[in-house]
């Protein structure tokens, strides 16, 4: 979700003292907030150029060199646009399946072979420009408003906004185009990509006459109110359908607020709100200090996606998995049986201490001379529906486990045993290469035993299923 | 830098009482320090193809389905070993021109079709197995000692462990191996892997002559001294070369320590010792509570040679460059001119404020009506050998410079300098898009417009170099 010239701070939860945008708050609340996030560029174009490809606007081409130092983007009257040469998200994700929409602004060129459906797109509705006008159709035509690969009329024309009351409907129409898709692909049971990117904070500012004059910051504030409110519907949606769990959403803008230092690289042009939200895997009302940009998102969404990044060019983004998941599980196996599993700072063990070599037979336990009932038993222990659990950071010799009965116990796994069960579904064993044993495998005659002399004598193979005591 | 049975408190850095490892606290004191990190399985031969594959053991094959929940390893009677359908660590960074060693012990399969030069390795000193012995060579073969393809001798005959008095120098041979392959790849300005895996903590446990009898801790405790004094040695080189900015070292270990729950999935047997190592890249003294483990470094590894992991499998690693390098920098542009750079909490901007319109003539300043000299002037200001430094965690809106004559200022240049000149020495600028303008290209006539009845006439084409004032 990529907001247009919506600045830093802007929202609530960024410190904004009007606190107008309850559901961005709350979307904070229930994700990670990004702090120290940046876009690539202070201008529309570049930024999204950037998002998109994953590298810097001098890098994928969108920057001029007409002027020193100065920013471009993409008018009407640009003749350039995304080079061809560029391997844009959506294109990425299609090697996984992934259905994508693009709603709302383009911005990365609006010839024919610069539109979304060129470049990866399965679907679009929205401008390829800004929503500058309204013009007179002579000297300069207004922006066309697409549907896929047709234009459905124009801003000021068939897609009205009042200059002077600043009234349109734009932001509603784009929420819908939103959770339609949303909706067709759920129901098709289709991995999807939605970039939402509605312009209703960019000038010239609108919003729905319900929210008109309701924000204590003017029309701009009226706008951030729509588009939060519109956030909040998204959301809810996700959740209705049942797929907040599976869907990884991101907030954020493409430059700085419109209200000043636009266009500088100075923190108001360049920092921007982040998000990121995505239930069961990203904490909730976690914040992230992390120094990360809109780049990033590129190669975080391929890594969420399980696709490998081109590797024939630079990229600018990082993997921000890590960040995100900071409670990735970690897997603990014995051959093919899962014994336990550590998320957070608890561990739950199925299977127990297991080694049934004789010497573990006389006694060696955590502390000597100490039981701990069905743990430091030396046999196999199955505790498949009752895991034992320890809380690592209160007890990491693991010799305390939490008593099934606390709301600690439960808690922990109700949110372990989903973890545990979509891994075990997903897993596909590879062939087992250590089942064999066999004499005459072992090092007798090694390469280059002839030199030194050190051959010894192959004896006849007879092969047998290795006895594994551990 | 993979140790064999060495156990998490086995540092002092990590606890251990009796300080005999100053190599290794120096190592984590000039990197990061990872106390959350895990191996893949409590036994060498599967824990090392982890992390030789970045797969968990139950999918790259390294595991039995003879016993149920056994371990399984990699004796001499082995008949499997790693299968061909697997990628190796070093074949991926084949790609990347790498050369990679493996010094010590392998443990992937000892049969010739499953040595570390059939599978990406281009050099290897040491053994196949573990170093148990002696055997008579009737019933049972010493295990070999390879260089490259071919056997140098065998434990116990050309390369002595004396059993009772526990004195082997093969500690300072896998040293030297390692040195000698690092001065080599330098002076070729060859990019490298060493993989050094020695073996002297591994039972029986052994170490050279100058090290017996010199620890608190036994024998085992000689070893672990002995290793520690080769990796001070390791990075001593490193410097000496002038690599050490260049080369990412990482030292952990393939399960827990020998002396107790080893083979056990309690933290005892998976929770591992884990150092990362790269001056000027890698915030020295840091401490990381991630979450990490051994398939992690096969997926790092790849992210920092910019290789794209295979994405035909599943990979039980994540990438954890953005936990190791806290400090990426942030480039922010204009055009093609590299105008800030942000790194850790600070700023600096070698071009400001330089929003020539009309309209900011008149003076929108950070705060009305105060000027920071060369801050707030509204002409492209060029700053390029001394840059405007903020510190952006006191001063986030960038209102008060550093003075070029603090310390503060000159040890913030010399950190981000590099930086920046290494960044511009690498970046390779895309075709600039946004150069030229045309009436003719603007929204005339979309696709579609013609059912809208909604074409408007082409004007006839005058490209012109777009005038960029911003």
């Amino acid at each position: 979700m990529l907001m247009d010239d919506m600045g830093w701070g802007d929202l609530g939860v960024f410190g904004q003292p009007s606190k107008e945008t309850p559901n961005l708050d709350a979307m904070a609340a229930e994700g990670m907030l990004f702090p120290n996030f940046y876009t690539a560029n202070p201008l529309c174009s570049p930024s999204r150029a950037a998002l998109l490809t994953g590298r810097l606007p001098v890098r994928n081409g969108f920057y001029t060199t007409n002027g020193h130092a100065r920013n471009a983007y993409t008018p009407q009257e640009i003749v350039g646009g995304i080079s061809k040469d560029e391997i844009l998200l959506p294109k990425m994700l299609k090697k996984k399946g992934y259905v994508s929409k693009i709603v709302g602004k383009w911005h990365l060129g609006h010839r024919p072979q610069y539109l979304p459906l060129e470049n990866g797109f399965d679907e679009w509705f929205g401008a390829p420009n800004c929503h500058f006008g309204p013009y007179n159709s002579s000297i300069r035509p207004n922006i066309p408003v697409y549907n896929n690969s047709e234009m459905l009329g124009r801003y000021y024309e068939e897609f009205k906004i009042d200059i002077r009351s600043g009234e349109s409907n734009l932001t509603q129409i784009y929420l819908l185009q939103g959770l339609e898709f949303i909706q067709r692909q759920t129901e098709a049971r289709q991995p999807f990509f939605l970039y939402w990117a509605p312009d209703a904070t960019h000038a010239p500012v609108y919003a729905s006459k319900q929210f008109l004059g309701k924000s204590q910051r003017g029309r701009y504030g009226d706008a951030v109110m729509e588009l939060d409110h519109s956030i909040g519907q998204i959301l809810s949606w996700l959740k209705t359908l049942g797929i907040d769990n599976n869907t990884f959403v991101f907030f954020t803008s493409d430059n700085g607020a419109l209200i000043t230092n636009i266009q500088t690289t100075f923190e108001g042009g360049m920092r921007e709100p982040a998000i990121a939200w995505w239930p069961g895997h990203i904490q909730k009302g976690t914040m992230s200090f992390q120094l990360a940009n809109v780049m990033d998102l590129f190669t975080t969404s391929l890594a969420l996606a399980g696709i490998s990044p081109p590797d024939d060019r630079a990229l600018d983004g990082l993997d921000l998995t890590p960040v995100l998941l900071q409670h990735t599980p970690i897997f603990f196996y014995r051959g093919n049986e899962l014994m336990a599993v550590r998320l957070g700072q608890y561990k739950a063990h199925y299977w127990t201490w297991s080694n049934s070599k004789e010497e573990m037979k006389i006694g060696i336990n955590f502390c000597p001379g100490q039981e701990v009932p069905d743990v430091t038993t030396h046999d196999q222990r199955e505790h498949t529906l009752q895991p034992i659990i320890f809380h690592l950071g209160r007890d990491p010799g693991e010799k305390y486990p939490l008593s099934v009965l606390t709301k600690e116990y439960q808690d922990v796994l109700s949110w372990i045993s989903p973890v545990v069960e979509q891994h075990k579904k997903t897993l596909v064993p590879g062939f087992p290469q250590l089942n064999m044993c066999d004499v005459a495998v072992m090092n007798w005659s090694p390469a280059g035993c002839e030199k030194l002399g050190k051959c010894l004598k192959v004896p006849k193979s007879e092969p047998w299923k290795c006895d594994w005591p551990h």
